[in-house]
């Protein structure tokens, strides 16, 4: 592991992981989303990001915030964290409280350490090249005592993505970023793809605990304010209670929105590993083995005259006759059958499930 | 029950179940085929063939046709009918064999009766005007003494039936046969159908045991020694043995070919009721109700921006997204994703698990 000289407690890894997405339906639930499955890859994706970086931090410096519904699925499937690790938020805040509790609990237990905060539902096929570039992120937030974050050169204008604008280059691959943007639409992202000067916003951020809470202090004071507030009932028997107090009156806010669009000292390392925030069905299919014809078919499948289909059976027999850019995603209690081109809409099931009361399918 | 005053053991019906369809499959398998699934209406086809003619004939004038592996499937749907007269086939030969067969019980036990042949899945919804044209076959039977089939205006030019084209008019609503015609091609079914003088072959045919047996015995003489062989057998320790004895030597003949292509004296009943053979499952579209895109879901399913689709849950919930002309159709253990025009192709599904020995899902 020489490599990595900083396996040690002066690195902090927390990983994010109360999302709720329901893009997933009918394989992601409300009680278990797109982090608990294996959608992409051999194991669940909060698996997968915690070996990710198991080379870099022993277990006892790995935290997990989540929401209290989840807390025994990430125990279960991370049992080699100590139960104090296992994070959970009263009440979705989006980024920013979650971070801002995260610094807290590091402030606390590992004051001198770099805070590595990563999404948990991120495909990175590359393992070596993200951490060097990790590597490389944090060095650079505890030489300059600043927010750093990856960005990664976009090989395609998706408009999915937020993208950051860079700036000065301080160093191999380190930049000054120059703004954040907004997911453009699409002659923006070409434009963009073609300046060479932008990148995808991964949503990874690296800085010492104490400086992101300075950061918040002068970004987003009615966070900070209530966060300091908290921070003497940690390990306390109030502590769950004084957290509800503060997360009831806490805003949802991004740490985009919150802090790293009005920070001044933010750096960037340009990503040169693959990556996907993996946010719909067809976008697993990149990494998905595929057949001569170009179906991606994960399970008990059987292909005459198919093509470019994505199909996945939790045991079941899926058998495709004369289709093409199908999404096909089979469950123990329900089948979906989706054009590719239209899987932002499964939220529309979602929505029809829930006006008919079928909370069963959920 | 005026209507139909032979409603008495001058009348038989043979209901043809021997049927080992695969083009229903998921939902079809080789233990049950699509005779014994309720595919359209409310039950099982061979059930509403039966309920059909119940009206005509008591369960004892009742006889069906069919192989061992079904006798179990045929004595639990229609437990009204005795034993005895579920005749069971030891090889699967096409019609000619199987019809003669039901003559010889039925020239044993009803001497005088006129013999009415019924496939066992078709679909007709209109009951009333079917026994009427019924009724009508078997006045002129019994008139006559020749054989009857009954033939189907057509509606539009089908190139998967057979089609009648009629002679001489010598009643209303009758007509001597002029010829068989095979399937044609699309061009032929529509000059068939411009013609006035076509109509469908139904497979239905109506004649006393004796004219069919003498017909055979002129026209198919190879089928006609081996059942007047046979005979004396039925009812005997033997009889079982016999019958392997005469099948395993049977050419597989429809009854068409074997003999009412050859037959001078041959009437068919022009019939104006709703008539399919419901050989797919694009077939069953026009009888299942639709939502206001055209679709026909049956069970549990949301569709969402989708049309002119056919969609059959066995209970859990089906979701469709932005999806046009596809077959859907879930069963316990699989589930089968076909493009409508596409439904001939079901049978490579077929073909590829038995090459792969997933002979589970047969």
């Amino acid at each position: 592991m020489g490599r990595f000289p900083n396996r040690t407690q002066d690195v902090c890894v927390v990983i994010m992981a109360g999302g709720r997405g329901t893009r997933f339906w009918p394989r992601s639930r409300a009680s278990s989303p797109k982090q608990f499955l294996d959608i992409v890859g051999t194991d669940t994706m909060i698996r997968l990001t915690c070996d990710r970086i198991g080379v870099l931090v022993p277990p006892e410096a790995v935290y997990v915030v989540t929401n209290a519904d989840y807390r025994e699925k990430v125990a279960t499937q991370l049992p080699e964290l100590p139960a104090k690790n296992i994070l959970t938020e009263p009440a979705v805040r989006s980024t920013a409280p979650c971070i801002g509790l995260a610094a807290l609990h590091i402030r606390r237990d590992h004051p001198d350490a770099v805070m590595v905060v990563l999404p948990a539902d991120h495909h990175i096929p590359d393992r070596a090249v993200f951490l060097q570039s990790l590597s490389t992120a944090i060095e650079t937030a505890r030489r300059t005592h600043a927010l750093v974050t990856i960005g990664i050169e976009p090989s395609y204008p998706e408009t999915g993505y937020g993208y950051i604008e860079v700036g000065e280059t301080t160093g191999e691959g380190i930049h000054r970023v120059s703004g954040f943007r907004e997911k453009p639409d699409r002659d923006t992202a070409a434009r963009f793809v073609a300046s060479g000067r932008h990148l995808w916003n991964t949503g990874m951020f690296i800085w010492p605990a104490s400086i992101i809470l300075e950061n918040m202090a002068r970004h987003a004071p009615e966070i900070y304010r209530g966060l300091e507030a908290f921070a003497p009932h940690i390990g306390q028997p109030d502590e769950w209670t004084q957290l509800e107090r503060i997360y009831s009156v806490f805003p949802s806010r991004s740490i985009d929105h919150a802090v790293m669009e009005h920070a001044r000292d933010v750096y960037v390392i340009r990503g040169r590993f693959g990556w996907s925030d993996v946010g719909s069905w067809s976008a697993v299919e990149p990494f998905w083995d595929k057949d001569e014809n170009g179906n991606a078919l994960r399970g008990k499948a059987i292909s005459i005259d198919s093509r470019q289909t994505i199909s996945a059976s939790d045991g079941r027999l899926i058998a495709l006759v004369g289709v093409e850019n199908l999404i096909v995603i089979d469950t123990p209690d329900a089948v979906l059958i989706c054009r590719k081109d239209r899987d932002q809409d499964i939220k529309k099931i979602i929505e029809a499930l829930e006006q008919r009361g079928m909370t069963e399918y959920l």
